[in-house]
Parts: C-alpha cells; structure tokens; sequence
C-alpha cells in the first residue's frame, strides 16, 4: 500500500478511542494505511480559546454520555479514567521515539496505551502505564523511560504538535484522506463515502 | 399518532437546517410525530462561557466546510447568509404566537423561514422576511408582526428558551427521545436506531 491517510488523536481523546479502534480496517479497505500521528490538543484550545468539550457546562456533562452511548452501540466496552481531561505525554514521547526506527511498533505502543487509558481506566499521565506496555511489546522499559527525558526526545513531540495545528488539528480524533479534514469518530463513514467516491 | 419526540433548533443553526429537513420522516417512521422548538441558543452560550461554533479560530471554518461538505453528501442546495451567526427573533416569536392554535401551520412556517435563510440566503433577523414567508401561507402579515411586538409574546420566547435551557439543551439541533438527548444532524441515524431498538 503505497497511498495514506493521517489519523491525528489525543491519547485522552474518548472518541479518538474509539475511532483508533476502526481507523486501520477503514483505511486498508481503500488500499491505504492509516498513519497514526498522536498530538496534544492543549495549544491548538489556547489559539481557540477553548477548553477541552468536557470541561464546558452542560456539553461536557452530554459529551460523556454521547461517549457512553456511542460505545455501547458499537460493543465496545469503556471504563474512563477518573481525573479527565490530562495529558499522556510520556507515551506521544514516546511514540515519536520509537516511530522513527520502528513505526509498527510505535503503532502497537499507541493500541495499548489507548486500551489502558479508555479500557482499563488507567491514568495516562503516569510514566508507570507506558512502562508496562513497553514491557509488554519486549522494549526495555527503563532505557526507553531515560529516553524520553532527553530534550530533543520531547523537542521532537512538540514539533508533532506544531504541525498539526499549522494543519488545522484543532480536535480528535481529526483524519485527513490526502488535503480533506475529517473531524470525530462519527465523520467515520464520510471518511469511508470520500475514500469509495474519491470525493464529492 | 400519540407519541412524540421534541426537535430544538435555532434557525440560525446550519445542521439544524439540515436536520429540519428529514425529522419529521424519521419520526413517522417510528409511529411518531417531530414537535418543534425553535430556541435561542444565546443564553446557553452565555452559561456555557462559549459563542458559537462558527466564531471560535479553527473551528469556525472546519464548521462551514464540514456543513457544505454534508448538504452535497445529502444533496441539499444550501446558500449560507452573510451575516453569521445572527438571531432570527421575529420567526421564533411568530412561531409560538402562531403554534398556540395552529401548530401545523406554525410547523410549515418554520419550513418556509428555514428555507428563506439557508436556501435562499436572506436575513433572517429582519421582520421583511418573516412577512414574506407569512404572505405565502395567507398569513396577514401587518398583523402578525404587530401581534410579535407585544410583550407577552416576547415572553412567551423567552419561556421557551427558559424550558429548553433547563432540559439541557446547548446546541441546535437537539432532539429529545422521551428523555434521551441527542446533538447534531450527525446523531439522526443514531435517533433512528434508538427508536427501533428502544434504546440500547
């Protein structure tokens, strides 16, 4: 498969979730590959002058059981961090570490993150969750831990961030089938429509 | 048919546009009749601390592109006004005036102003338009717009707004399912399953 699609998500993004979870299967139906490019959502909400949908009074309370409902029509079973919104900045770190040598592994570093996060309601911020999942896919948890302390390891992530939102990442998940931006889990089956009808 | 589902909007609200045009055949389809509630969304902005969707840097613009993008999926020719947002007080008022004996024909109103603002991109704060549309259902118009100038019939609005603001309702359009919420012209294939299912 030649041709992409970019797939920009927080990693406590509970409709990134979910889109996560379809993104790949939707993308190889059409002959191209998902590339999974986490981000943080906190600058693009500056320029916006905007918080994150959940802290905002009565939308954040509907957010949430729109996400409840929504998982629940899919089958997917969630279970939501306590302390939301928060940022997983040890694991867009190192995603981006890894991404570089070995982009399927920073792909299937990103799956479990999402599964501890949104699955089991761990706290994504903690550099103890993505020392388990490294552990998990055989990485050497403690190397990869000094590693993303190292400036140019961070460095890197924050330029991630500055060319999504010089993109227009302004939400999660947002995906973009060549120059076409595509924002939330339930723009999914335009996503699908575009990519069958090469547009419209 | 005896059982009902509400549909809030603001005529202002491009996917409330979008949504006005297929409610009424979702609901029959389930045995149900679509009640409208034409709101003003200024008052929950206001305690959500937002403005609307189309003012906020990013977003906005995502916000228009995404609306012309679903209007040709659907096939809906839509030309947007100039002036966005704005309020489109007179109809809101001339709705519940005229809803208070008449609601079919308050229904068919509420058709023709949406129709005049987003197929026809005309102003639909001013009262010209409201008597345009008033005309073309054998409505006097003169006295229609003397009739919204009265205090009570401001009131009556603003009730309305009070009573949708209390059920929660934030953005347009929202419809109400016996009691569960859904937001946006994207959740009407959710709506139709929930009414199949009975919820889930």
């Amino acid at each position: 498969m030649s041709k992409t699609l970019d797939f920009y998500f927080d990693f406590y993004s509970p409709f990134g979730y979910l889109a996560s979870l379809q993104i790949d299967e939707l993308a190889a139906k059409h002959g191209r590959e998902a590339i999974w490019r986490p981000t943080l959502l906190g600058p693009a909400f500056k320029a916006m002058g905007q918080t994150t949908m959940l802290e905002i009074p009565m939308l954040g309370d509907y957010a949430m059981h729109d996400f409840d409902r929504y998982a629940r029509m899919q089958n997917v079973p969630v279970k939501v961090p306590k302390k939301m919104p928060n940022h997983a900045l040890p694991a867009a770190r190192a995603f981006y570490y890894i991404n570089e040598d070995e982009p399927a592994l920073a792909k299937k570093l990103a799956k479990k993150v999402f599964h501890e996060i949104f699955n089991q309601g761990r706290d994504g911020s903690k550099p103890e969750l993505l020392a388990d999942v490294a552990e998990e896919l055989g990485i050497d948890s403690a190397a990869l831990l000094t590693a993303i302390a190292q400036t140019d390891v961070k460095q890197r992530l924050f330029d991630e961030v500055d060319k999504a939102m010089a993109r227009g990442v302004f939400g999660s998940p947002m995906i973009f089938v060549d120059d076409e931006p595509f924002w939330g889990n339930d723009r999914l089956e335009q996503v699908d429509l575009w990519l069958q009808r090469g547009g419209w």
